[in-house]
This record gives C-alpha cells, structure tokens and sequence, in this order.
C-alpha cells in the first residue's frame, strides 16, 4: 500500500517540493524567491513559472516583513481571497479585501461600461494602511490600479503582485506594473491566474515559518 | 485611446476567445466540448490543455443536463466554490457544497493522519440527490472519490470533473477516475487546478445560453 504512505499532508507536501526541486535545477533565485518560486509551481505543475516570474529588487523580503507587520491584503477576485491562508495572514494581523462582488460595486460599473474590477481598485485605493495588492485574473484591475499610482491618488503599496491571466491587455498590464510600482511580483506573458497569485502570497507568508 | 475600447467586459470576453479560436486551430471536439476546451484555455492561457482534456462520451451534455436539473455541486476546495458562478447555478436551483473547511473535518483529518480532502468527499457520499463533482486540488479526494464509488457506497454522479494539479499521486487519481465515473472529464498528467475545475463547471452552466 504505498500510496497510502502519501495520504499524510506533510508527506505529500514534501515529496512534491523534493520533485520540484529535482527537476527546477540549477537557478539563480536567493532562498526566499526560491520559495516563491516553487510554490508557483506546486500549484501549477507549469515549471515556465521560473522563466516568466519577475521579481523588482527584494520583492520577496519586502513582501513578507510587510504582512508580518500586519499589512492588509486586496485581491481582484474572491477565488484568489479564497486561496489565501488567511489562518496565517490574521496571525500577523493581517485582513483580505476584495470589493469585486459587492452590489454596489457592480451597479456602478454597469452604469460606467467598465468592468467591476476596475471600480474595485478605486475602493481599494481608499483604504488606509499597508497594503499588499494581489490581483490574479483581471488586467483592468491592474491597469487601473498603475493609473492611480502614476497619478499619486493612492498610497504606494508594500507590494503588487501582478499576475493576471489571459488574452486581452494582459501583457501590457503587467509591463505598466513593473514601471508603476516600487515593489512588485509579476508573470510576465500570458500566464498567471488566481491559483498563481494565492501562490504567492501564502509562500511569502510561510517564509522562515515551521507551519 | 483602443485600450479603453477593451475596458468593456463583454468585449474583453469575446476578443479573448476570438484569439483562442484563431491560435487552437482545428479540432475535433464537438460544438459543446469545444467551448469546455476553450473556456480552460481562457481561464490558463494554456493551449496544452486541449491535449490532455480527455471526455468520456456525452460528458458535457450530460454535466450540462444535470445542472440545469438543479444538480449540486461538490467542491475540493473553497477556490473551486469561488470560481463557480452561483448566481447561473442558483437559478437552475443547484447549489455549491464544500466541506474541507468545516472545524470537524479538521479534526476528524488531523486524529486519523489523513487529508481533509479526503475526509470532505465521505461527507459528500452521504448528500442525496444528483451530484457533480469538481475537485481541482486534492488527488487524495479524488482517489477515495473513486474507492467510495467502487465499493458501491454512494449514488454514481453526474458528471466527475477531476482535475487536480500537482506531482504527487496526481496522474493516479485521474486515472481511477477514468475507470470508476460513470461521466467524467479530467486533465491527463500534472496540470489542473481550481481554476480549471472552475472553468469547466462554467462552462456547463453557459452552454446554449446567451449571458
């Protein structure tokens, strides 16, 4: 029965890291990007990941000291929400905000033929404190949230992780990140999804952590 | 200004699958499964999945005829459950079913050293009434998916999306699946996730209807 010998968690997690790092094999990420890294992949099965991510100077560490210092979390969609460790996150003191499904959210971008995600970044943008942007699926979310930076009508974030999916404007979104923001994770192409940003965030929460 | 011209979500969808029509070619997917394949695709940008999606016969109008009957779903994780559209489900009078994260699943995992995944699809073996299940996460649900099936000890499903991501146990689970569902659709190898599980169950709830 040696499957059932891989029905523990902790096993499970292990082995899949073991097989990960086998087959990533030599790379120039420091330990903790290195993390980020891999748990992209574990939650993808897609080593491109480890080509595509890109990482400003110290992203990672600014990233984690940030949400250890209780920073606040805002996704673009309540599946990246879901995905988060929020268990870990409130330990540090830390919230997720997403504005995506509020009616009133909705109503609006109906009557502005824009997509709700864009209005959630300008709710987002009026929040105080620290924060930690992690949008997963919508570009408008990202290219609005760029527009506001440039525009000094928000507070700078710790970090964006900017990691949209898809066929339409996402490219160009992740390239406006990496020149509107000081600290930023994106996946540059096509690729990412709410799976990639959750990813993510909860590998910068494990970081230097026993769980 | 052509990149507000795509602020329209409705655009935004259509150019998007536009382009993925143009880049995956021809095909032989019937009409219903085409737009399962193509809803992946959007949801990944991962052309590769319309090589490893792999239908048993009438899957999809199967699936699709059952949640229009008002078949619930049941979910791995709390992303997968996120990632459905409820208010589409809800009107044909299904709903969303997810019990990883109950505190006695927890507990009950945590004393018999196993998953809490695994532990969440014994609890969905006891619901009554047709079921589809999506599990984009967790081979070990998957597999004792299967092992309930194959012992007989619960009602056959629907349809099984089974679609989980990862290096562990993972092509298994997707095999059994393919010798214990009566109805199924899983992603061949490593690839899946929750947004794929997400993806392919919307897909099913937008087949033949205008949105």
């Amino acid at each position: 029965m040696e499957r059932l010998e891989f029905e523990r968690p902790a096993d499970i997690e292990a082995r899949s890291f073991q097989i990960i790092s086998q087959e990533l094999g030599p790379h120039g990420f420091d330990s903790a990007t290195e993390q980020v890294v891999k748990r992209v992949i574990h939650a993808t099965a897609d080593f491109e990941f480890a080509r595509t991510l890109v990482f400003s100077d110290g992203a990672v560490q600014y990233g984690a000291k940030a949400l250890r210092a209780g920073a606040h979390i805002v996704t673009d969609t309540t599946m990246v929400a879901a995905g988060i460790n929020k268990r870990v996150l409130g330990a540090f003191g830390g919230e997720v905000h997403t504005f995506v499904a509020d009616p009133d959210v909705a109503e609006e971008a109906r009557s502005r033929g824009v997509t709700r995600s864009l209005v959630s970044m300008e709710r987002a943008a009026r929040l105080d404190g620290p924060l930690v942007f992690a949008i997963g699926n919508a570009p408008t979310a990202l290219i609005r949230l760029c527009e506001l930076l440039d525009a000094g009508a928000m507070r700078m974030p710790e970090l964006v992780v900017g990691v949209p999916v898809g066929f339409v404007n996402v490219v160009e979104s992740k390239e406006l990140v990496e020149k509107s923001a000081k600290n930023y994770i994106v996946s540059r192409g096509r690729k990412g999804g709410s799976t990639v940003a959750a990813a993510i965030v909860n590998a910068l929460l494990y970081l230097d952590s026993r769980r």
